[in-house]
């Protein structure tokens, strides 16, 4: 289904306070999907592409027209009904209700795999909505970049004495989110290789200042970064190369290699280049014969992994980053795949266990003030965490703004709400220029099932019990959320998972302080609760400290 | 996860108008979920199943006392969230939204297997909630009735001049959704041979009137509905034995018989006895060994089905009934098993394109004249409707109530909320003597993706999109229902649908007119909606005359 090139064309959410919808409630989801697309924000614009391989915002260009359309005209107890990037009706409800209810991708079980979702695609019935892509709350390469950095943070603690400085890290994929990687490592101290098939994907985050250069080859580039190593200088370096190709010849040449991991489009085969395709040749490629690309791309991956793999047997920090190439890899006759873990159980179900996760808002306005008096208030709100006071300060120097000025940072059970409430005094006060939105990614606490990645090796088994992101869903729905989205297959692909998001309007009315204060205490709880069922104690005694009613362990 | 015999006890729902919970909105669900484990209404309380295999209300006592206790204490501005039958948070809401929100059985697609879910469930982390069981409003045999005799009375209209007198129908499964055949055909005029290899569930319902007579053997009840047919003479026989057996023999002895369905637990094939295998001897080997009781059940279905396609060959009407027999029939190596169709496709879905489903409502109160009082407001509120007021009559007549008195009937998009709303107004006037709770099968219009059944074949290929129950329960959420609740496998088994459910109580005051307008519109409106985005003529005429906003055709 592609659209006729006419109705292509440049989108970019509106600035400042001026209304182009019945009110903020719903200018909100209008300039965020269009803040999607802006051509800073997104992938491949054109085609409606923001990011995670073909994650989309709006099933084609009509579509998006009519929810532009919609959302303009949507009165305050009126809910629109969106079903894979297409708008389809439009229902009488009440203030308190969600102004938007969206579900992407979603399929019966035994129809759920890449073949048949591709099918139904084509026939102009689905669409693939990644994680914010189709729930309109991307916010660029900054949203991945404090999990990354979380991440690497955690690394560091855990075995290089709480730094990265001295250490030498692999990557692959260097796309909307796997390009916060090269930047994560650097803020921790560290110095970074990053291989991408496309060059223009690494010359955008050298241009964004997420990558500090790019070599000209891959032994200008070990060059490079074995010196930065030997000086314990940050330093992040890209090279062109197929990242089967070049973790094997790494591997192969014995370079000091201490750190391994991934973030190429593994999920979907369509979306990670095989060896000896050419980027030109991709896109015809893949679409011409599906079958023949996916075992191709397969193949490479299993070559991959095995290289990565390789780099653990011979000590390193590897693991799996959140793409399902493990499965991938397997599924392409490697059998060692699963011999590293997943980032989740590795380094952040701890957080998790806590409610925490990536709490992120945006300025409406479109005024980096806006965001920058915001980071004022997260620091003045918890003075006493280090942690988060070290991230904000990074952010606000490092970070280039990707659309309507927007901030990410980790935030748990009963501390998002005051996040949160905050901002909608500072609305109303006048100290911030217009409304903010409050969201999330779905790979968060309580919002997703995902055996591969955000609910592998659960302490109970339950990693494929996807009731939990379902709860969460309509708990957001019924505590006030000014969107929620359920979607099946993000980020490790379809078939294996099914997550959920909600964002919340802070328009500085005292109705929204309500639904604030209970989408930002219960949307976390949520994750508390389901860590809870799951035996881990942390997440027991924070439900107690901090009062969530668990009833099977009343009466 | 058997419980220990102590914590087992016979439950029933409390009547009258004392409340033990804090109000109606709380009272309900409990009386609800209390009548659905009513040994009236359940196929084995002691095991909490209440209907279609191991369809249950809650996943164990404990969880069954820890749901009562909350329910007990909840507030108007609370929510339970329930995961499979589990009560797993208590959060602070507002008064438009559901007091309970429900997940049942749902799996991550590549783990939607009978075998991975039994694995969850035996590590005690999931149960089977079918469509009604784990969320409530199951109200006995009644329930699939008008179903049934809708989908009779539109094979009569069909084939047989407008009424099933002088035909021979033959079926099998007489459990709690397959024991309202017998009925559903003789109020069709008809003579129906029912086949169960369990002579207690055939008792039962020759006990509460749903079956006429039990046949001493197959030679008895062959002569009997011959002698019926012969005379054109309403009656329905039961006869002992497995349908696979039973099914084959009548071909092969060229018995004339005019319609063939079937209504065993096909679904779960650990639920389906096999050919060879006695009812004693049913439930251990089915735990001692699931792969092989599961092959041979298959192998019994593919004779089984067999047999039906042999029925259809020599001119028989033959269906599916909902029990996705012929995929298991299929997967026991019978090719021709799609050779018959689904009852949707072939007499349901031109309701479904209205909004037509099984609207149904019980009494709280448990006085069986609050049922008479809503079935003669039902004729006065649709004086038109012929078809209507002859099952409402019937049923007066001939249903006995199970449990709570509950009434069913098919109403379509902006006429079910008529219906709430006058009961709603007999009980502010006391013209009933307590509320009612109003809700539906998750068999409906809006509510399912099955592409075994209720989305089997739709026109643009859309069968297997599972956006649509997510939206429906999404938006009965966002339009003020007191519970709702989102099912995997529900019908057709794990792996091949997902569905939702929503409850409205009317309990007399002007807030639940306000939500009762609301969900009852919206709900079947999804309906519509669902049907015209598939391209049914008659839902974009429903869509258009009745006034539902379908952005795409708009603008
Ligand atoms: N860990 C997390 O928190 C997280 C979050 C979101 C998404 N993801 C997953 O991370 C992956 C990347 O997401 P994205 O948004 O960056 O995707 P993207 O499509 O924007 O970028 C993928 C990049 O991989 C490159 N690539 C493809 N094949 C390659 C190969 N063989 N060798 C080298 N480079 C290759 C592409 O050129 C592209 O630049 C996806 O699988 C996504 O689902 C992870
Ligand atoms: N068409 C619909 O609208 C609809 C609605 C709900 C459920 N269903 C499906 O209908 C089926 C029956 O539901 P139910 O609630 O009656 O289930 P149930 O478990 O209460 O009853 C099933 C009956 O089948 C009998 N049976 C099992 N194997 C048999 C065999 N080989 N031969 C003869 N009898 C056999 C059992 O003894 C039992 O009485 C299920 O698959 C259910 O999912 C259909």
């Amino acid at each position: 289904m592609t659209d006729a090139p006419t109705t292509r064309r440049t989108v970019r959410a509106a600035r400042g306070t001026e209304l182009t919808a019945k009110s903020w409630q719903t200018e909100a989801p209008l300039r965020m999907l269009m803040n999607n697309l802006d051509p800073e924000v997104a992938e491949r614009p054109d085609d409606l592409i923001v990011y995670g391989g073909t994650g989309k915002a709006a099933r084609n260009w009509e579509a998006f027209d009519a929810i532009v359309r919609t959302l303009e005209g949507l009165e305050s107890d009126e809910t629109l009904l969106v079903q894979s990037g297409k708008p389809v009706g439009v229902f009488r409800t009440h203030e308190w209700a969600p102004r938007v209810l969206i579900a992407n991708s979603n399929l019966v079980g035994d129809w759920a795999t890449w073949p048949e979702f591709r099918r139904l695609e084509q026939l102009g019935l689905t669409m693939y909505g990644q994680m914010t892509a189709g729930s309109w709350i991307y916010i660029g390469t900054q949203g991945i970049l404090q999990g990354t950095y979380e991440t690497f943070g955690a690394i560091a603690r855990a075995r290089f004495g709480g730094s990265l400085a001295g250490t030498l890290t692999l990557t692959g994929g260097c796309g909307g989110m796997g390009g916060a990687q090269p930047l994560a490592v650097t803020m921790n101290e560290g110095v970074v290789l990053i291989v991408d098939v496309d060059e223009t994907r690494l010359a955008r985050r050298v241009e964004h200042g997420y990558l500090d250069e790019l070599a000209v080859d891959l032994d200008d580039a070990v060059a490079r970064v074995l010196a930065a190593k030997g000086e314990r200088r940050p330093l992040s370096v890209g090279v062109v190369g197929n990242a089967a190709t070049v973790f094997s010849e790494l591997l192969a040449r014995g370079v000091a290699i201490d750190i391994v991991t991934d973030q190429t489009s593994a999920h979907d085969p369509l979306s990670y280049l095989p060896e000896g395709v050419t980027v030109d040749e991709w896109h015809e490629l893949a679409a011409s014969d599906a079958e023949d690309f996916t075992r191709r791309a397969r193949a490479s991956m299993a070559k991959q992994v095995e290289a990565m793999v390789g780099f653990q047997d011979a000590g390193a920090e590897v693991f799996d980053y959140g793409n399902s190439i493990r499965r991938e890899a397997e599924l392409g006759g490697y059998q060692r795949a699963f011999a590293f873990p997943g980032f989740v159980p590795a380094y952040i179900r701890p957080l998790f266990a806590e409610g925490k996760g990536p709490f992120r808002w945006a300025a409406l306005s479109g005024d980096p003030a806006d965001i920058a008096a915001t980071d004022r208030a997260i620091l003045e709100l918890f003075p006493d965490d280090e942690h988060l006071r070290r991230w904000i300060t990074k952010a606000g120097e490092k970070v280039h703004f990707e659309g309507l000025p927007a901030r990410i940072c980790w935030l748990g059970y009963k501390e998002r709400h005051l996040a949160g409430l905050r901002f909608n005094e500072m609305v109303a006060s006048g100290e911030l220029s217009a409304p903010v939105v409050i969201g999330r990614d779905h790979l968060d606490s309580g919002s997703v099932a995902s055996p591969y990645r955000e609910t592998e090796a659960m302490a109970d088994g339950s990693d494929a019990i996807a009731d939990w992101p379902l709860l969460n869903a309509l708990l957001n729905t019924a505590s006030g959320a000014t969107w929620v989205s359920i979607h099946h297959g993000g980020g490790v692909g379809i078939g294996r998972s099914i997550h959920a998001g909600q964002v919340i309007v802070a328009d500085g009315t005292p109705l929204a302080a309500e639904k604030i204060e209970r989408v930002l205490v219960n949307d976390p709880g949520t994750g508390v609760m389901r860590h809870v069922d799951a035996g881990y104690e942390r997440a027991v005694e924070v439900a107690h400290e901090r009062g969530l009613r668990i009833p099977m362990q009343e009466g």
